[in-house]
């Protein structure tokens, strides 16, 4: 048996998240569906991280394990020609033995756009958060320093999620302004051993009432220290989100 | 009474095109209804040209007249403000009199992107055409330089069309690839007096044959030449295509 590493990249526009679900689309069902086609088993898949409805992938990994022979570079060619036009299989690869896409992660990388501008830009309307009135993403990138380390994140998650500890390490985070052919979209980065339930969208709204100057620049940390959802700011819309890339350790990483 | 000058983009993949149409939905009502809430009239509006179904646009322009005392910039707003999430008004400005956003445009600028990556971009799909193999993007330039000028575009158009003439006036085609970070994108734009019908689509499924090889780099001129569809290549799907720009006479512009 091998065990398989696929990085993806999808368009979450039209489903309802990463995970199975009955009555609607899902990217797991609509990928086991196509790796059924491709090797003629169903094994289930696990991939690094839920994302919810609306929210992207610029590079998810999935792993699961298979008896099909075919070398991977061809399973990757035959899942494209089976996936719908908003999913797309980046790499396959053999993995270690073991290799699991969200267990053996060690950070990740998620990605939010927004855009300052006056007018919508229609062509992002389902790729970034629209906020009218221009930002000091300057500020906003001075004012989220606090929360890089090692922290307790319970401020920044939505309750309702079940992990365990809410102490989490973001290795970085910064928030910058594109470059001068699309001067009002501001991106945010944020790298992390792993993220709590809407962690990444409630920094985001949180910073965004800085960047409006409606929260001064200490804010943030003072609501970190509080770890107390209510006095974050509000949970940023999905469609803005992108799961960037996940880093694996090299011994688990394929080959 | 005025005339009011609109500069509109919007993404026209869930339109079945600009005009009104019976059973679909269209851009030309959609923007009307918009004028409707706005102005309390419903003038008839007028496009540069018309768009197909899939078509976007980045500076269309359009004309109406009406009693509606509000300044043009509140108008743009209140537009906005009841358009959906996929029709932008980018200006609106009083024209000078007798002002006509097709009979009074002087040149169009349209662009056609290309995506020739091995996989397909899950957020670029109704926005180029997928190529899979590399095209040769200097030779499609340098084939596309004999269409610069005065010709019969009659090999250039789809049947069907009623075009009295078929004589137009090309003021510059370019081919280029993007910027490094999107290596896989080839931008196609032309400028010319006017289109034929499905012109620029047909002119982009004859230069992609030179660039993936399969033509000669003098065979589009052969093509011009021969004044006739059935030597062109085929026509490039409408997605990949946008309406950049419309220009005007400086004293048919608005004040």
């Amino acid at each position: 048996v091998r065990t398989i590493k696929l990085t993806l990249a999808y368009d979450g526009s039209s489903y309802a998240g990463w995970q199975r679900q009955k009555g609607s689309k899902s990217l797991q069902e609509t990928l086991e569906t196509a790796i059924g086609r491709v090797t003629g088993q169903a094994p289930p898949t696990a991939a690094s991280g839920r994302t919810d409805a609306g929210v992207h992938a610029l590079g998810q990994v999935v792993s699961f394990q298979t008896d099909c022979p075919l070398p991977a570079a061809t399973m990757a060619r035959a899942l494209n020609a089976w996936l719908p036009s908003d999913v797309a299989v980046l790499e396959a690869r053999d993995a270690p033995p073991g290799f699991h896409a969200r267990k053996s992660a060690l950070r990740k990388t998620y990605r939010y756009v927004l855009h300052d501008g006056p007018v919508r830009d229609v062509f992002r309307s389902a790729y970034c958060w629209h906020v009218f009135r221009r930002l000091d993403d300057a500020a906003m990138h001075a004012a989220g320093q606090v929360l890089v380390g090692r922290h307790d994140f319970a401020s920044f998650q939505t309750h309702g999620s079940h992990a365990k500890s809410t102490v989490r390490t973001v290795h970085g985070l910064s928030v910058g302004r594109s470059s001068t052919d699309e001067p009002h979209l501001i991106w945010l980065e944020v790298e992390a051993d792993g993220f709590l339930y809407n962690m990444v969208r409630t920094i985001v709204g949180t910073l965004v009432r800085v960047g409006q100057g409606r929260a001064a620049a200490d804010w943030p940390g003072r609501v970190l220290e509080a770890r107390d959802r209510r006095r974050a700011g509000a949970t940023a819309p999905p469609q803005g989100l992108f799961l960037v890339r996940v880093v694996y350790e090299p011994c688990a990483s394929p080959t």
